[in-house]
């Protein structure tokens, strides 16, 4: 039950988007760029790193939805999205990446959590500043979404086959504009 | 000492910003959207909501730089800032602000935070629904920029007057495209 009024049946953040139309754009558009935009880290590592930074911040709905991106990006290597989730330190193969969601956990619990030695630790493994700064955005921006969904109390589905709908969706139809005649976060970021 | 390259002596957030430009004009839309467009919340409640969030967040570049803009924006009332600084909960004489900042409080620890009792709160002191929308908002957008700004370890200014003008600048120019000629956030979110 939700404890503001927003149009009915809607789940998650669509809800309170679909309520909300000046800040719509803006809040889809970041989501884009961020997920979906130029970056040196790939869809399917973005959309992992939203799905830990997620569960972290005990978020049912982002987390599974961007889960669900995540295994439809990874396809064959789908396996590495639960392995994470179960185990972020240890789940994923590359050390790259495990390094990278180390950072995404402490930017997930505050400001001035990331240190230089967490920084050296992922470029020693590869990545480059620019990965990191990515990786920061991801952690802080969902860092928002969360709060924004949870804070209201959604109803959010809890049939996996939502979720499985959402995230190829996610997957397949990310860039806006996809949707002319519908809120385009429906489909970028339902 | 920031722990990844960008361009030299950009202080806070803007130095990550100007780095990547991708992002940037995400960002700046977002918090012009949210801080400066159509919203029952004045501006000065708003930077007011935004400096109490950062606060809690240990956001030095932000909590000084949204109290500034909130002493502009408050005028003779400047002090209540202060007052809120010092004690978000009894800072503010008005109990709908009360109401309003403890949601943001809420928001700022966490999802699912936020209880029909504040919602229940915060309408009985006068808020509507969209007013408790937009300080959620607020508080996860700030979640959001305390921690890009604060886990790049940026050098940040110490001196006050810094502040005074940056705070002034988003009081009295924070409508975007002011300054064309160079990026639009130092101006609006500095």
């Amino acid at each position: 039950m939700a404890h503001t009024t927003s149009p009915g049946g809607t789940p998650g953040i669509v809800g309170q988007i679909f309520a909300h139309r000046e800040s719509e754009e803006a809040l889809n558009t970041l989501a884009q760029v961020v997920m979906c935009g130029p970056s040196p880290l790939t869809r399917a590592e973005r959309e992992l790193i939203a799905a830990v930074v997620s569960a972290g911040n005990d978020s049912y709905f982002c987390t599974n939805t961007h889960a669900a991106a995540a295994r439809h990006l990874f396809g064959d290597r789908a396996g590495v999205v639960d392995a994470v989730l179960t185990d972020p330190g240890t789940g994923h193969p590359e050390e790259r990446l495990r390094a990278l969601l180390a950072i995404a956990a402490k930017v997930r619990r505050g400001g001035c959590s990331v240190t230089p030695d967490d920084v050296a630790r992922a470029r020693a493994a590869g990545a480059d500043d620019r990965e990191v700064h990515d990786t920061v955005l991801i952690a802080a921006m969902l860092c928002m979404f969360n709060r924004y969904v949870d804070n209201f109390g959604p109803w959010a589905p809890r049939d996996p086959s939502v979720y499985q709908e959402i995230g190829a969706r996610i997957a397949t139809t990310g860039d806006r504009g996809q949707y002319p005649d519908e809120p385009v976060v429906v489909y970028a970021y339902g």
